[in-house]
């Protein structure tokens, strides 16, 4: 049998991965890898950080030596050639530097940024962040003098550019047309990136529309949002990005309504011998069972390794993604994994706490907050979101592997994570979220905001003792733990009640005493008084 | 029906934390805990970071009030109190304060500290380090000008304190008896640990007995370690803890070799209504399904939720333990889960690896080796170990997740974690040792040791360029990735073949391509000729 032919549309990131992943799984194929700039393989999500001078520039904008690859893959590597359309029928692809004929076909060709309307046309001071060439352009401009940027867009890649060139020094507008930033996150944790990046130095405007833009010869001087004018010397603009995946669509291949190619668990695509990978790809949800486009780096690298192995001969499966993601914003850690929304599911409930990320006493311990969603029924898992200022990355990482393995509440509650004091508390945060979750099906746990917003008729009672009460008034009759014990605290038990006192301690033990006492409706608020407060610092 | 009355034997840290769950589960109880010391509730693993000063001593040494508990959760404390013995017929338990009727009895006595015999009587220098009455003996000593300090015993707690001791300045030097510090890391985790200990300016000395204590007045002047002496000024024994278990087994009630009580997963005992939380019970092992005696305070935290809410009336199962655990020695982590001794078992295969605890071009990315302990057959996770400078306990946590949802090496190496630059690599190391481990079904993965201890008849060949065979020889022949793929290279197809590279890239390709030409005893060293070279620093 003659050597197998396997062409890889595409470098940066996933291309060379399944360039590897494919020779490991067959030595003797021939493998050509087409890539259009002249980097072959580079990391999209370090560029940022190359702004704020944690990734040294030299670092990021080198590309990996294509001899090298060339070498220890013996990969057939095309830098400069551009891929002009696929015939599936033939299995030939045409480029810019002629036809090649195929065995496998992997298709890599990622996502590309999208330029908003009012923008139209390029400029010498506007860019976008998505490879080296980008990068060059932005830091040339930063070095000549730039001061005041505008970055357009507010999810993770536009939250990242904006903390990294306020940790330049530079003054920075990162302007998001929706009502939040990070449209992925719960709008309490969106709130919260917003505030730490205002701590940071960053304007943060929401709502915000640019009308029009304001040029002078091939620069862009200002953006108008609406009434207000911003003067500028560089814009990011950080939008979105949209699967590029034309070509494979013109040959017949099947994308979604989001352009993306679903790939299943072989990463194959409906096109004969043709793979998928990058981040045009959408792969399975672990929760949901759908296709979901996540463009994230560890799902390309992900499919990367499956498509290659696969298009070389091989027989191996794709896990499930969760959509797991982390970004940071100031100080502020915020990561996501698994199903956020509750939309209108009210088969699934949410619980948030709030802790330390390690014994509280332990120098350097602070503060983060848990939120997990889970199945009424089940109560097992389906997703969580961490916020927080440290070990935010070891709580989602555990909680995304909880996910995946279909755990419940009770699980998760009596997981046995590391303990000792510089790392956690004895009873880590993810598994004082179970336990408080479970508790939930005793008596009902009140989000501080939800006390605002409470029917008539609610019946608030204050459980502080007498001197908490007098330090900072509450406005609801007090009664005492003892009382509701004894069966002598007088209230209407038929009612909606909801306790409260300072931390939700001793309110939580006030409800559990009513609902033993003939309350079904007896709750309390969570993280107390001191959370209600804070909402409306 | 009369309110239930629950004696909890035993403060600390379980006692209390029953006494919680039982009132929420039962508000009417007549809940009493007995201690003998002062103080209800203190954290003993807090206690070596006080010595640091990473801890402040206000907080480890002042008790939690025993009022509020006694006011919120309506418990009647009552401290020093000893227990002397438990009559489980009557259901009566006799205190130095009286005898006591119980309906439920937690046992949460914990464990107590072992005097080493040669040490035999008391001495003002010479202390444990297990409560705040140590804590606090220790810390007079110290401001008392002491400035050597022999640590016997080099266990967790011996490492803690030893690494705590030297970062305050003094001399410290640590004893271990055994070959090795740390019995549940591998030697070479051990070896790295001693290493760091040393560097951070503790005298490490193993296979070390004291053989002769030299006393002067009512202190402690010298140790003699065979021919050698050592003056000493302090000597703190963390030599190891034992159950303290003794009132049980003296009422009947079953305890296993090591003292301890084996609870059922309801927290309950062969003692009719007698429950058992603390470090002094064992617990089923998540993988051996024994039960384990792990004296860690998370799993004290686990069995303390159940035995207080079960002895109240409810009904709530414990989780298995994975005595996962995590300690620091010098700027070194050290963390282990599940099952992580080959011992003789054939079934169970090792990887390691090594990476970083985040993009290595970003600032701070540090380094850090990861090993997993799978079944052969199934591929499944049975245990893991962590070692290195940053990011430790994030990747022991999710081991431990991993190997009680029980995943194996393909779902592991598919997990979907968190990436960004600060956070991980986009292939994070825990999905890098999976892959790894995949890939040794392939080709044979040599451990760097293992190249110096081959058999005769190993044929080792050197896949690197003439360049690098010159800047860095080895005596090996050469032969090229390219001569290999075309089957020109020249060797014994059916010897045991190892492959040799700088970094195990290229040799692993070579195994790769060697076995798919037909040579099937081919393999490759796992981390290359820098990880031999490393070997021999």
């Amino acid at each position: 049998m003659a050597n197998r032919t396997i062409v890889i549309l595409g470098g940066a990131f996933s291309g060379p991965t399944a360039a590897a992943h494919a020779r490991e799984t067959d030595a003797n194929a021939r493998i050509i890898l087409i890539e259009r700039s002249a980097a072959i393989s580079y990391a999209v999500g370090g560029l940022p950080y190359v702004l704020s001078g944690e990734v040294p520039e030299s670092a990021s904008i080198v590309p990996v030596d294509a001899a090298f690859f060339q070498r220890d893959y013996d990969v057939d590597v095309r830098t400069g050639v551009d891929v002009v359309r696929m015939d599936a029928d033939r299995h030939q692809v045409h480029t810019s530097a002629g036809v090649l004929d195929y065995d496998s076909l992997i298709y890599a060709l990622g996502a590309g940024s999208t330029m908003p309307p009012v923008f139209g046309a390029e400029a010498d001071n506007v860019s976008f962040l998505r490879n080296p060439a980008h990068l060059q352009k932005i830091m040339a401009a930063l070095k000549a003098g730039a001061r005041h940027v505008a970055v357009v867009g507010g999810g993770y890649f536009g939250v990242e550019a904006a903390d990294c060139l306020a940790r330049r020094g530079v003054r920075v507008t990162l302007i998001e047309q929706g009502p939040k930033l990070l449209a992925e996150f719960s709008p309490w944790a969106a709130a919260r990136a917003a505030q730490s990046l205002v701590e940071q130095g960053v304007e943060v405007r929401l709502n915000a529309s640019i009308t029009q833009v304001n040029r002078q010869g091939g620069r862009v001087t200002g953006l108008d949002l609406g009434a207000q004018s911003l003067d500028v010397d560089l814009v990011l603009l950080t939008t979105g990005v949209r699967p590029r995946t034309e070509i494979f669509a013109a040959a017949g291949g099947l994308v979604l309504d989001d352009g993306s190619i679903a790939v299943d668990d072989r990463c194959t695509t409906n096109l004969p011998d043709v793979y998928a990978t990058s981040i045009c790809v959408s792969h399975r949800h672990a929760v949901t069972g759908k296709p979901v486009w996540t463009a994230q780096a560890s799902d390309a690298d992900k499919t990367a390794q499956v498509a290659g192995q696969n298009a070389a001969g091989g027989d191996v499966r794709l896990g499930p993604t969760l959509g797991t993601a982390i970004v940071r914003a100031g100080n502020l850690h915020l990561a996501r994994t698994g199903s956020t929304q509750l939309g209108g599911r009210r088969d699934v409930a949410r619980v948030q706490v709030s802790g330390t990320s390690c014994d509280p006493f332990f120098r350097g311990s602070d503060s983060l907050d848990v939120t997990l969603y889970y199945e009424r029924r089940s109560e097992r898992l389906v997703g969580a979101e961490v916020v927080g200022h440290a070990g935010v990355d070891k709580r989602i990482d555990v909680l995304a592997t909880a996910v995946l393995a279909k755990m419940n509440l009770a699980r998760l509650g009596q997981l046995d994570l590391a303990y000792s004091p510089p790392y956690a508390t004895a009873r880590d945060i993810v598994n004082v979220a179970a336990v408080v979750g479970q508790q939930a099906k005793r008596v009902r746990m009140w989000q501080p905001a939800e006390l605002e917003q409470r029917a008539a008729g609610t019946v608030v009672l204050d459980v502080r003792d007498e001197a908490e009460r007098a330090a900072r008034p509450f406005e609801a009759p007090a009664v005492s733990l003892r009382e509701i014990r004894s069966n002598k605290a007088e209230f209407d038990k038929h009612a909606t009640v909801v306790f409260v006192c300072e931390t939700g301690r001793s309110s939580y033990l006030a409800a559990c005493a009513a609902v033993q006492r003939g309350c079904p409706g007896a709750g309390y608020v969570s993280g107390g008084l001191r959370a209600v407060r804070a909402l409306s610092l």
